[in-house]
């Protein structure tokens, strides 16, 4: 499946929850599959803060498909035979969307420090701009995981009639102050970083040499991707240094993960976006604009499935069962699933089979 | 109690587990109570990371006192006025003792990065010079928590007959890949820091303006430190922003946390001591130099007691549990306590009323 992304040029104004306006802005976007003629086969799929939104298929010329190409296609979970799959890349990102090295209209120059926070509620907000202008008004489903598991329940919240199924997964009702003290290593190392000059470097600064403070902040979140018992099973304490156990600098196998992991992403991802959708992740509430949580929840309509996985470190298990029982209570209509697996938060990105015939079956 | 540091220099070699040989190298300590005639009274304290041998009491003209202050004095859990209590600043530390900042004899320069990488094996090694020193050959009891748990269970097992009870808290048997990756987050901030210059950085070069690498570091290690649930109880989602959730740099509490205690360390602890200590913890293996855990463990002559914390993410508790049931196994004497805690893994500098009575009884 070779695929392409569109960019949709967005001229009304989009209207903050900071209270901000942005005017004008753009969506990248790719579909998968046909939309049927009503229109009811549509499922959005929402991605995670360093995603994007080339989900699945291959572009011409490169090595990998997109990152949940395993679930997404004919056959697959996500049967493009049946569904027109639709994905959107967040506002703040850098693959397209509008972020903070955008052009700030009407000037030529990027917006940096002065793009606007965005939040979940902003970024659903957007991508029902978009939608709305490819004439779709209402959803089959809405899929995501992680950041992109907040938005489904955001969407799930703040538009309850939009969607018929809402597939969260690895996500939370609210980001509690663990996570948001892993993003402040990232925040504080990009910002204290002196290449990064305070948002002023230049446009692919990085593209060489990626910016330490990026991959800095990017190691702690791979340990938070992670758990104890999937690193000891994966790097155990295996030593990779060349002269024995006494180098200073001598890596352990799982320093040496963390060292490729980052380095490479360092390059490849704009510090300012990793910044702004930090700070998403870190506001995401659902109660906020409501009475209360239970307010929130209490809105919902569509069928919600809650996939949680039991060595997450990031979002625990115990905050998407926390959802399901304040549902159960109002008998509201609603599955949630507990997955064991070796993979941590990650395992949302890796293991695949273990929830695949849940996806499916939701979307029958 | 007021006190004052000691420093014992010694011009014999010591040897290191790496095969290096640092020669000459001084020990800072400190002492509390007084050493009865047979001797017979000595408890051994060992400090962790960042701590010092100034465990107790209080300098003229400080604010503060030692770090275990509540723990250490008249009629408290280790009390003065029947042992005689020492606590030695580890190799490597800067707090007085040999370090990457001390003179590399003969010349009057630092040793920086060519100082040797230095284990818990060898930390143990050059106390056992001072004790010999001070005519002590024979412990009541050695007490620490976390790289000080791990000096007391290197003790028990190098040196199974040099103290008749070990009290190790907060620590493990080895430790895990989880550890190493946290570490490493302070490892590269520190390293990629322009101002860390490599290790050849002026002496005091970060007493005005810490060096950011070692705040960046340090915000991992304070997330290491606590858990998801005490972070939900100290800080929540509360937001300490002026102008609103809005800012991308306003701050909630947790943020504030990390860099009101970062910003400060930074200014405190040498970025380079930091490097070796942290290298230090991550070669920590009680196996090593045994044919196997089993073996190592086997040696262990004292009567051991483990003291693990129930929110412990650092070193988890049954990482404490599972050399107690080795122990078990073999019927060796030992006690394991779990104790449930707000704190995480600082439980044991904080919530001292949950343990004392552990240290009181194992001292009679």
């Amino acid at each position: 499946m070779q695929t392409e992304t569109n960019i949709a040029k967005f001229t009304t104004p989009l209207y903050l929850e900071s209270g901000r306006i942005l005017e004008p802005f753009e969506l990248a976007y790719e579909t998968y599959g046909e939309i049927s003629e009503t229109k009811d086969n549509v499922v959005l799929v929402c991605h995670a803060l360093t995603g994007s939104h080339h989900v699945a298929g291959q572009y011409e010329g490169d090595r990998k498909p997109g990152w949940w190409d395993e679930v997404i296609g004919e056959g697959k979970a996500i049967d493009t035979t049946e569904h027109f799959v639709i994905c959107i890349n967040v506002l703040g990102s850098c693959y397209g969307s509008t972020g903070p090295m955008s052009d700030a209209y009407p000037s030529e120059a990027p917006y940096r420090l002065k793009f606007p926070v965005v939040t979940v509620k902003d970024m659903i907000r957007a991508q029902k701009h978009l939608l709305s202008a490819l004439g779709i008004h209402h959803l089959k489903a809405i899929v995501g995981g992680s950041l992109g598991g907040m938005q489904a329940l955001q969407f799930a919240v703040d538009y309850p009639n939009f969607a018929d199924r809402i597939i969260a997964m690895a996500a939370t009702y609210a980001t509690r102050p663990w996570t948001i003290a892993f993003n402040k290593v990232a925040m504080e190392a990009i910002r204290r970083d002196p290449r990064f000059e305070n948002g002023n470097y230049a446009r692919g600064a990085f593209v060489e040499e990626g910016l330490d403070g990026l991959a800095i902040g990017r190691i702690a979140g791979h340990i938070s991707y992670l758990s104890p018992d999937s690193m000891d099973r994966k790097f155990g304490r295996n030593y990779v240094g060349t002269d024995g156990l006494f180098e200073l600098f001598g890596r352990y196998e799982v320093e040496r993960y963390m060292e490729y992991n980052t380095n490479n992403f360092s390059r490849i991802f704009d510090p300012m976006s990793y910044l702004y959708l930090a700070k998403a992740v870190n506001t995401f509430n659902l109660s906020r604009g409501y009475d209360s949580l239970h307010e929130a929840i209490l809105r919902i309509k569509a069928q919600l499935h809650l996939i949680s996985f039991g060595g997450d470190c990031l979002f625990f298990p115990e905050e998407m069962a926390h959802i399901a029982q304040m549902m159960e209570r109002n008998a509201q209509a609603h599955q949630y699933h507990e997955i064991e697996s070796d993979y941590g938060h990650d395992a949302f990105l890796v293991e695949i089979e273990k929830f695949a015939h849940i996806l499916r079956e939701a979307l029958k």
